[in-house]
């Protein structure tokens, strides 16, 4: 079955697997598009070089559809867009910047562009800049994040009631009832993030992975809103943020302190004390690791069985009318 | 049709009204039961005179089941209970609060009990103690919300996962399709505040009615997370608790700008500026004030076309599998 997603990106299923820092290079993006979803690298931890690399190995891995996640931050953006033209990606999905920095130019190179957003105000002007879908991420999603903090549940059905075109909702779904969720609400597919990490074809390091396992409800918590607020997982580097705000920092302090390649050190490196472990968190609802493939059929199993389950709900009869 | 909640308490959907302070009087409370829906009075701005005489209207304005909701750092609590009791409330909401305290008294009296939390841990703390039920409320809610920030995409299904008597899903739940996201998830009903404040019967000040109507996305916040997080609509009392963190305060210094009346001059009294406006992130949704009656049957009805739009989603299909 097709649908707007589907169609927009040629894939089976209408679910992004999403480009993740340290965690989403072609191993993580070809089994995503061999399972049938759109796949996405995360060149936002990679130099220009190592991108080039994922890319001419993702297309030797798959012979299906996949994108370049861009965060819009990157320092040298220009020269990871020259190479996504030049090597032939077709799919880019921008993120944390403005959409109209790049659109025009992508768009002119038949590039589908999709940017993410956080906020009714960004999916618009994002609609506005000319690109093909947004994403529509929840204050729950793991990794960088809105600052009005508005909710997956809430956002979603707000920016459905104003934009014209595809929505796709991201933040806390890990699920076929999750997908439910997010449909029921307006979207028309789904990005997801943490369950990706626990993968079997994830970068992420295998201590990172374990503890993505092990993370229950309450374990992950907003910060460093002075920056770019972001979601962590809470261990020895969380609580040393926690414990340098008693003493009123300074965005500089907070900058010192995060350093320069925590996240690396944290997801990739799996130093679980003094790394940064980007999580959401519908982590605490993650227990396996499992390879794509199983995750998609998992995913869409519980669809189906949502489907069916919720078919029979019937709140109001005929006499009830 | 019957399920798991209308049959604990009687009614026709399985909708509860939040019982929310300031808003949720007698004439909110009968109003959803007469349309077919749970009613609670809001206890937690009452004086205990004053509950009974709400307690008494409502029971000659409708013949149907409603209920109390008491905050459990109610001062006197031990006076609205016994006036709960020998008014013959049936059905008594417990929230903010260990559900150890008071649970077993009111189910030795013959009272249904369902215990409001935030968490997977207090859920299962609740459900030990005894409760019929239990509201897990998302960090989207308006009014005091949990520590742990978590969401209700998140919270619902992970709760689900480990609990084995009813569970009611609350925070950011205003439309038929939050209703169907939410039992998507798992829940077997929803509590509905934020929509039922900008109802004709809601007991807030007409002033409050309209800022909730002209509300957009990101336009709450939760704060004051140093003495009971709440969600505000952004307002002058909210950039003053701003400028006051900005000067690390002391819990004295908060609870001193925060003072004794804020949510009565708020809610009730409209005042707009200096008030406390407690409510939800899908304000943002709501654009009309119309009477319980109405909001109910646009509830029911967005929830059966949301039902017949997702039965056609077809993502998997026999050849697929």
């Amino acid at each position: 079955m097709q649908n707007i997603i589907t169609k927009l990106f040629n894939i089976r299923y209408p679910i992004i697997q999403a480009g993740m820092v340290w965690n989403s290079g072609w191993k993580l993006a070809s089994a995503s598009s061999n399972a049938g979803i759109l796949g996405l690298i995360g060149a936002g931890s990679m130099y220009p070089d190592v991108l080039r690399t994922h890319i001419r190995k993702c297309k030797i891995a798959t012979d299906k559809p996949f994108g370049v996640n861009v965060p819009m931050f990157y320092p040298n953006i220009e020269e990871l867009m020259q190479i996504i033209i030049e090597e032939g990606v077709k799919i880019v999905f921008t993120s944390a910047g403005n959409p109209n920095t790049w659109t025009s130019w992508l768009k002119e190179r038949g590039i589908t562009v999709v940017h993410v957003v956080s906020s009714l105000k960004f999916a618009l002007k994002a609609e506005a800049a000319g690109v093909d879908a947004i994403v529509a991420e929840g204050f729950e999603a793991g990794g960088h994040n809105g600052r009005d903090e508005t909710t997956t549940l809430t956002l979603i059905p707000m920016i459905h009631a104003q934009l014209k075109i595809p929505l796709i909702a991201a933040g806390g779904i890990a699920t076929g009832n999750g997908m439910m969720a997010a449909m029921a609400l307006g979207a028309d597919g789904v990005q997801i993030g943490s369950r990706f990490v626990a993968s079997v074809e994830s970068s992420a390091h295998k201590a990172f992975k374990k503890a993505v396992l092990l993370a229950k409800e309450g374990d992950t918590q907003l910060t460093l809103k002075e920056l770019a607020p972001v979601r962590l997982l809470k261990n020895k580097f969380y609580e040393d943020i926690n414990h340098l705000y008693t003493t009123t920092p300074s965005k500089e302090d907070l900058k010192n302190l995060l350093g320069k390649s925590r996240a690396k050190c944290g997801m990739f490196e799996g130093d679980l004390e003094e790394g940064e472990l980007e999580i959401g968190q519908i982590s605490g609802l993650i227990d396996t690791i499992a390879s794509v493939f199983d995750i998609v059929s998992t995913i869409l199993k519980e669809f189906d069985e949502c489907k069916s389950r919720i078919s029979t709900i019937n709140i109001t009869t005929t006499n009830d009318q």
